[in-house]
């Protein structure tokens, strides 16, 4: 396995980690099973379904059924065995974490590809990595948690901005991939532990 | 007119009853006429357009007038006669019930048609049954009955599976529309009589 | 400077006074800083987005970075200044009632050139003036404020078919814009003034 086949799996990765992030949700509203398995999905593809209908690219989770398998399995798992997963929470945050880094990366590359603004790119990955935790939020009829309450947006921007830089500065793009990746990585378990946040308005 | 002219018109049946039940969700929440109409629309045609567009496709209605007519119909309709409506509760479930049969085997056929997997055809076929609905009580800001209420994801997988099969198995396509619309219709009614229900979370 | 490039500024006039209006909302929920971004886009681009995309058009403000600046410039103005902002209440409902005679004929003329009907092309151009400020409402977890109280739609109706009616009867484009913006402009006004509204489900 090359370096450069690392990122579908951590993509895989995240996937798994943001479905039980939506399958949690869904029981802690005693949703049932069907209700579980929409906001896994929701949660799971939603930034990159919306990333990938406003470019206008073909939806990534209808071409690889490795998305429908983790997101079901998340679900089944969650259902069978909410309670360990909670006892793991840590483990879990280390997955979503690694899902919120590489869902930033991907994004802003589809973008850069489409050719649109470095900036509306940055946005691209923002978007990826959390608009399917507001659609979940949303649905469960809560107002977003990441509106009010920093949890990684600005990681996710701050990450975004260093892969550019890096890329306008001729680094290779794999190794500028996994320094952007680090600083998201870093800046978000730093940002919880520090319990770091954005102005509010007035 | 042919068998197979049945289920155009089966769908406008369906985007028929699907608006007059966004129409009366809207009058249940005091909304007015504009309420109304768009909340009809969002509900009859709100599945059948995120699964166009998440295929590429062009939008249905947008390109077939009678659905337009149908809904301004319906809400008008709901509008000025809703007590009437309301007493024949049970011919609105029947064309209710017509209307995601023939809705679930609408979207598995686009989906099928573009070649993603039979899996996620079946998903495209349950989504355009169910996303309208969702999206009807997301805009009353009420947590979307079908995630605590069995109400017809099952019908809609199971008569999806049975499609699937029936196609695997060489059955000429309109005889497998038919039965596994029927298989819909049925399990649909049965779990409502019965009051089937799906395991919840605990 | 000739008549046809005023179009465009009003259309940025207008993002400019929907994202103030999505940043106010921000700031009443007490979200983030990003928060306020969030909705300040959504509530500027909301409508003219679903609009591209159920028309298979490029998104509008993927290609243009006026609207980028101008909506962080809104939200960040909106910050600093809100209650400046909220002493011009009637400067900021000037720009938001340009705003919506403008996004309706955009959104009417971009239908009108993909070929869709004429009534249909009237619901996209209503859809692009209403749709931002509905899922604004629907993020703070709010009923839509227009889906009770009339607000535009109706003015953007009557502007709508207007144009239509000036269209038909060879009335040069460019003063058919001028003439239906005016009587969407004139509708919302008195409308507001006169406090008009829609009947609502009994």
């Amino acid at each position: 396995m090359s370096v450069s086949d690392i990122i579908p799996v951590l993509d895989y990765v995240g996937t798994f980690a943001f479905a039980i992030s939506g399958a949690l949700a869904a029981a802690r509203k005693q949703f049932d099973l069907f209700g579980g398995i929409f906001l896994g999905f929701v949660t799971a593809i939603g930034g990159g379904t919306l990333r990938d209908i406003m470019l206008n690219q073909p939806v990534a989770w209808l071409h690889d059924m490795w998305y429908f398998y983790l997101i079901v399995g998340a679900v089944a798992f969650t259902f069978i065995a909410r309670k360990t997963i909670e006892k793991y929470s840590k483990t879990l945050f280390l997955f979503d974490t690694i899902g919120i880094s590489v869902f930033t990366i991907i994004g802003m590359q589809k973008g850069l590809i489409m050719n649109i603004s470095p900036m509306l790119a940055v946005m691209m990955g923002i978007l990826t990595a959390v608009f399917g935790g507001i659609v979940r939020d949303l649905m469960c009829v809560d107002i977003p948690l990441i509106f009010r309450k920093e949890i990684y947006a600005t990681a996710c921007l701050l990450g975004g901005l260093v892969y550019l830089l890096l890329l306008y500065c001729n680094c290779p793009d794999l190794l500028a991939v996994i320094i952007a990746a680090i600083v998201i990585f870093i800046t978000r378990t730093l940002s919880v532990m520090k319990n770091w946040s954005l102005p509010r308005f007035k």
